[in-house]
């Protein structure tokens, strides 16, 4: 497939407007239950974290946000943050809650059967709505672990009911200009049951908090063979996609790196953002990423990451979406399939290399990275203390 | 656990209400992909369907409503095979249309790209709706096969949107007391998406059409590892739970016996039934097999279906709610887990014969089945002419 | 990436010598349990399979032989047909027996309990030993879909033991220079359990018989997140590979066409194949198509299909295997990674497209058949007769 | 169904003679990634866990062994911690090795490219065969954490030859009166490819390796739908069965409690062990439990889990299997899946609530240990010092 330059320059043009936020979490340790591999020069604060992602939004250009995680990313003095990553050219995205680390939160949250319980996870979202208020971010993220073991451990449907009543609290608690986005996840780190497992789960309790409330898409929180671009293109329907969690999978929730397990579903996906022109930054989807680099470098792993996504956007930006309306209309399985894989097997990486030196970037972000010496500056310099990582 | 009189009482009193519905097409030959595999006895047309229904019903004597299936069981005048039901004792269920076996629906037919397509589907619907008229049937099922087997082959929003206006209209086409129930399936036939793939996407659209529109859960239509519990306790919580379609599952859509894979989910299942009052028949909650007898003889696998379910019934009937609930607050994960499990431990078909005896049943409905004589009858009467199955 | 002119024309090399061979039913009509839809132009019998299969070979010029099913592409004077299809340049591949339609063998064939079926099954593969030999086929292809559907419906132990000394017989009755291959399944057409499920007890049975035996890998043919590739190295490593049945799937076996599902997936697959030496035709893997194309067109199916195998190995044959051993050596995660990404993303249609006009093909083997005019021939002159299919 | 006394009393003598090995990592404690939860009484070092230990034999009367992970039950000398076990009524079971938390072992340990690794690896394995002479164990159990996240980061060949290289010197170095016994796993902490995956992989090694060497089969380590039955009854046929680890799942490797998710599957894997005779001792399979009480008490978690392999064998012990096999046979399939079910479907806890008073414990060993007054003792006891978990 040769693009007419016509394409390819409108390519261009919304890859340039298109952001990718990146976790703060995802610069710290990680690992698995059976041990956490310790990474050199690993950031011990939230200044180093924000630090180490702003050389992400460096060496690519689209990765101008950092999301933090409360407690993980506390600090005292919140506005000081804010203005430390605009420094270094990068803003405050979203604000993840953290209630399922706190002992009181084993069996539950928001969904504790015991009202003291969640009267302490309420709290706490009001707490991650503060540092919205002090870091001026604009959407409170809410991931919960919140689940059963066992069947019979507790009522499965009292648990949606004290669900709905607690997030009703806390989404009547944000600003006007505040946004919620929820979490929906297939399992872990409960087993049995999880209390908001899947689309339909997070959807309906968006719907009845409000216009403000939206749905967190992370794509290795489905069932085996779940089709992905199915809810994206579902949710986009409904205009409640509030953002994704990017990382790839092979088996549960193995947070690899976006692209690496099954770089087709990823272009899938971003085929239905670009039909639906949901890759406008206008249209409120926010592209995140979500990983753990256990075994990786970090920010290498991060850069990969940003580019992977660039790679299917563009891909996707190149479909001739003419041709595929016509033979879709016209029956034609097989042509229509073709002109989808005509643009899945153009190699785009010339593309992306152009414009990042129209940019004024490297054409190669990795290659960049690595010759900069900033990762054996950071090794040398953050001896001592104590790394970051899901406990800190 | 020994159950008070007055749980085995009640349980009973309950069990007496819960009727179980038959489709009319389990007792026609059925198969895989690869082989159909024909039966001595099975009828020849929908009058012998029945007549082999109210058998199941005669021994069990809780399974007094048969569901046709539009055309297969196409008959010159509906008021008559009413009637022919009513001499044997049932009366006649849902209507099921049927939009995937002309040769118009390949790629669809709800959703078709082709508005005259759409068309020949929606009229199919009304004429389904016709029969429901001519049988005193109350609920129109729908459950379609439209899907793609391509990425790229259509649009998946565009083919919702087309769904949801084909669906107005049928249901437009509904009388004040009819009702429309939506299946969802996660794939087969279609391989790459499902138009309506999950519970989610079905109750969407029940809730765009009306009041009258609710859910049907097949507990075969799930990917792997789904917790179908949690979904039966989302949709009580919605009103939304129109029906079953039981069956069981080892793998993808197997249509084995219910309770024949997993009897501690569907126990689990009837428990959410049970919490939530469901079992009542106000409720609104149809209780429907359907299941494919592709080894197995027919009637029999029915009869032992229904026995199944009563048995997975009874067994939740006699969850200790009260000291369930006091150890579900109390957090008492092994406690709580303990008292369901104490109930579904509990053998309890000696209740159940007990209960059949004083419904003047035999205490053994397999058993009397088989002394009498009937499978023979039809083996020996029930020759010649073209035996019933998928496609008539 | 720019591969050297070295690399370059090497991969040509082998892929000049690289053949796929095409299924007969695939260019009768398939479907699912729901539906068989009929296409235009379908072939009424082998010698008609056999011409559109050289068609396949004609457009791509990879695709010299074709396998048979028996009793399927039963023809009365089988050195006919082999003298047919040399006439149109191609070959007799496999021949496929089929011990899963016969009224005795609904519950097994090898494994079955009663001697009698066992002996009908075992003479079966007799016949269809004597059809190698009358075509001049090599290999005898065995599939069997025995199983159980129902725990307890027999001894899953006995049924291993009847199998192997069935398939001890069958073995037995081979020529010298004749080979057995033997293909696993997850589930389908039987739902409980397969008796041969899964590569371990396929090659245990193969180890047993000897070492003309050896494993078929069809891809479709696994649980899901299973490692395919793992299984092709591991199967490589004990040099009882004998042949891939390629397709692709989302869900169970789908039958799609290979590269539509999972494109990374097939090129992993086939860097396991080059690494290991095995592209060599004399390495004895044979790389098989086994689909379904049943809403597609079936010869364009399998061109677009022959293709999607060749753009996998051609990418595989691009790996810089010094680079990649280097960077594993090292413990270099992303760089190794990276290695083969950078193979995986290549655009290599314009090497493909250079080669077949190297070989005097058309550089475009879809546009090239769809303008010969073939399907609007075949579709005009094949009125009257019974459409193949997996009846017959 | 009502089994006549004669097969009681032969279902009491085997479960007489039946033991269950515990964990000594199931009393210390575990968690997720997310989250390790801590208990109030949780031992601190290997004597507390091996006296926890005693108490669920103390109740149950068939769980006289516990295995040791190696390092996490290191102890200054083997033979006094030996002389404890006993003192308490127990023994030394299998030793577990650990090459998966040393910095040295994040990219593999037995199969890892650098020598040097592999060597530390070897002789970590020989440190726990010390371990076993010192205890008097006799079997040495291999569960390796070996694998790969991302494609391309090693050779998955290499590996495998790596793998059997160090597998053949730790085997070489085992006394003649020792075992190992080789664990697979579908996958975690490894999310790409795990070394040791399935049955076959672990079984080919087994085989090349020597008599001594057999496969472990942990009942959570399987791709979802595997049917795990099939695969006791494949290893018991090869006679490679070494050991189970008995936990259950719904999603992952969920190390919840055995039977606590399907008790219907572990009632068919105990069918196909009474059914081979493995149930005798002498037949060399071991059954253990590997379990994670993340969030229930540790000691009743054990003790409950004791109880539901007693209840599944007592189950399979009733399975009528004179009838079983005559109506497999004579292909019923109704009849035969009545058999079974009959045995599953009877309460057995008052046959095993009477054996246990002929073995003179209490009939409930759930209530006899909570009156005990042990927990509230250890918790009071067990303040300071560090609680063992995954890391100690």
């Amino acid at each position: 497939m040769t693009a007419s330059t016509k394409t390819v320059e409108a390519a261009k043009a919304a890859l340039r407007r298109q952001t990718i936020e990146l976790p703060s979490w995802a610069f710290g340790n990680s690992g698995t239950r059976f041990k956490v591999f310790a990474q050199q020069g690993v950031p011990r604060d939230p200044y180093e974290k924000i630090a180490d992602a702003a050389q992400v939004n460096l060496y690519t250009g689209v990765a101008p946000r950092v999301s933090l995680h409360i407690p993980w990313d506390l600090v005292d003095d919140f506005s000081d943050l804010a203005r430390h990553a605009a420094g270094l050219g990068v803003s405050i995205g979203m604000i993840n809650s953290n209630v399922f680390q706190d002992d009181d939160f084993m069996l539950g949250s928001l969904t504790h059967p015991d009202k003291r319980v969640r009267r302490k996870a309420i709290d706490h979202h009001k707490q991650c709505i503060d540092v919205m208020r002090a870091t001026g971010s604009s959407h409170l993220k809410v991931w919960l672990a919140d689940g059963l073991n066992y069947p019979g451990q507790d009522s499965i449907r009292g648990r949606q009911d004290r669900l709905a009543e607690s997030l009703a609290e806390v989404y009547g608690a944000l600003d006007e200009d505040q946004h919620m986005v929820l979490e929906y996840k297939f399992f872990e780190p409960a087993f049995y049951i999880t209390d908001v497992p899947d689309w339909g789960t997070s959807l309906l309790h968006c719907l009845a908090l409000g216009d403000r409330a939206s749905v967190v898409l992370d794509t290795g929180h489905h069932a085996p063979g779940t089709n992905i671009e199915f809810i994206v293109a579902q949710l986009l329907r409904q205009g409640r996609l509030g953002a994704f969690d990017f990382n790839s999978r092979f088996y549960a929730d193995d947070d690899l790196m976006v692209g690496a397990a099954d770089p087709f579903q990823l272009f899938r996906i971003m085929h239905e953002i670009v039909q639906a022109g949901a890759l406008d930054p206008a249209s409120g989807v926010s592209f995140m990423l979500d990983q753990c680099h256990n075994i990786e470098p970090k920010i290498p792993g991060q850069i990969r990451s940003v580019m992977n996504v660039q790679e299917a956007t563009t891909k996707a930006l190149l479909v001739d979406a003419d041709a595929l309306l016509a033979a879709q209309q016209a029956g034609d399985v097989l042509g229509a399939h073709g002109v989808l894989m005509d643009a899945y097997d153009t190699d785009v990486r010339p593309l992306l290399a152009t414009l990042r030196e129209e940019m004024g970037l490297a054409a190669d972000p990795m290659a960049a990275y690595a010759a900069s010496g900033y990762a054996d500056k950071i090794a040398a310099e953050r001896v001592g203390g104590a790394q970051a990582g899901w406990g800190a």
